[in-house]
């Protein structure tokens, strides 16, 4: 991972083993898991994923494994699969997605790896929600698995070939927003980059109250800047929005859109700013 | 529409005038319309979605018209959009469907028409619930309808193709469910086919009392003739439960599934029946 001056990382979002512990009782039934983690871009050590399993393994607990962003892992980094914990494999389901793993999100078909004492639940639940997948995505998605399994270790393998496209779509982005006087959280997997933007002191103690920084920031961002991002505490409960409204949530998968994303940003660099931003 | 002996057809299943508007006041919002009708394989005449519309119109109700089965309506029978009638066209949201126009059920791809003052709402839930859909499903569709469209008038055109092939498939299935002793309502759309199964007296009163007779009659059909069929009081409400649970619903779209169903229901007809029905 380059080093950025501004720059948090990975590193600065580690889990705490005993916050973690309090949480579990007699009655938890489950844990959601999502590593690579979406929005925060955390992919999981070895040594947490351990932390989490002695957990579930302790409380005879279920966990649910939310790999989506499996193969969107950077330089240095590794994802590793809880299920492949010891004691792990019989009380995990591991949840992936071709959306995300072919760059196909509005295919919405994916999968669930687990034993088959769990499968067969979500099975029945299937059969009662979603009932069927389309069949020529699914054939598709099939013969596109059958020619990257073919070519694993080609670079041409999409598995890999997307991770290092990305990775200098991140850095590029991170730099742009430092740039303009944001501090970026670079990712170490997935394909979207947190971004702490209280640095700018933007004083919109004008807009209504009622919302978070966070909204009011990029209400404001779109009008004045013309760039489009996700607040962060949307993706919070009650409990954590507080802490999250710094925050918000660029993407950098698409090519036009960051081109687009980084016009806007260059123009930022070099236009005085419309704010109270101190700089 | 052929003669059936025993058969019940749609004239037998009217809207009643004086009930419906009994449930309209000043608190309703939407009534929710079905035609080409499932179960009941329904076909609402002009005089039916008049009294409808006048309800609608004068009660200030937004209609929501389910004509998922609109292709599907056979000899005789023209399938009316409420929409088309005088005052309906700006309080009228009609649904259509891929899956059903095009015999593609598991592509989960269709289309809302209305007045943009309403699609208006709906593109703010399709956003938060299901956010898109599959461009190439969509792509295949609009080169399917555009192939249709071209060819309106031609006996290959797949709007007309399909009912016109699925008209005799439901007569033969009506005709071996009554030699089989059944009582078959004759649909006049959809490809779905009710059948009155108290005909044939087959005493459950020793199964599991819980459960409404189709039930019990549906799993008793499975284990003794191998036929499956879907117990009709699943799509009532408790309300109107019992007054559905002597009917069970078939479908005859599939050419394998018609003809593993024929084979069995021969087979039904030319074997004693295990079970107390009166011949």
């Amino acid at each position: 991972t380059r080093v950025f001056g501004l720059a948090l990382s990975h590193a600065d979002w580690v889990l705490d083993p005993a916050e973690l512990a309090n949480k579990f009782n007699s009655k938890t039934k489950a844990i959601i898991l999502n590593t690579p983690h979406n929005p925060i871009g955390k992919v999981f050590t070895r040594e947490e994923l351990q932390v989490i399993a002695d957990l579930c393994i302790k409380h005879d607990t279920l966990c649910i494994s939310d790999e989506v962003y499996e193969w969107l892992v950077y330089k240095g980094k590794k994802h590793i699969k809880i299920a492949t914990l010891p004691g792990m494999w019989e009380r995990t389901i591991t949840i992936g997605s071709a959306g995300k793993t072919y760059s196909v999100t509005g295919w919405k078909l994916g999968w669930s790896i687990g034993p088959e004492n769990l499968i067969k639940h979500l099975q029945v639940v299937h059969q009662n929600t979603l009932y069927t997948c389309s069949t020529p995505l699914q054939e598709a998605l099939a013969q596109a698995f059958w020619i990257d399994y073919k070519r694993m270790d080609d670079p041409d393998c999409y598995f890999y070939s997307l991770s290092r496209e990305l990775e200098s779509k991140r850095d590029r982005m991170a730099q742009l927003l430092q740039e303009s006087g944001l501090k970026p959280v670079i990712p170490d997997g997935g394909y979207f980059m947190i971004v702490d933007v209280s640095t700018l002191n933007v004083d919109l103690s004008d807009v209504d109250e009622k919302q978070p920084y966070d909204y009011k920031f990029v209400k404001w961002m779109i009008t004045s800047k013309k760039l489009a991002a996700i607040p962060l505490s949307a993706f919070c409960g009650p409990e954590t929005k507080r802490q999250f409204e710094k925050y918000i949530r660029f993407c950098f998968i698409k090519g036009l859109c960051l081109s687009s994303s980084q016009h806007n940003l260059v123009a930022w660099r070099f236009k005085k700013p419309n704010c109270t931003h101190k700089d």
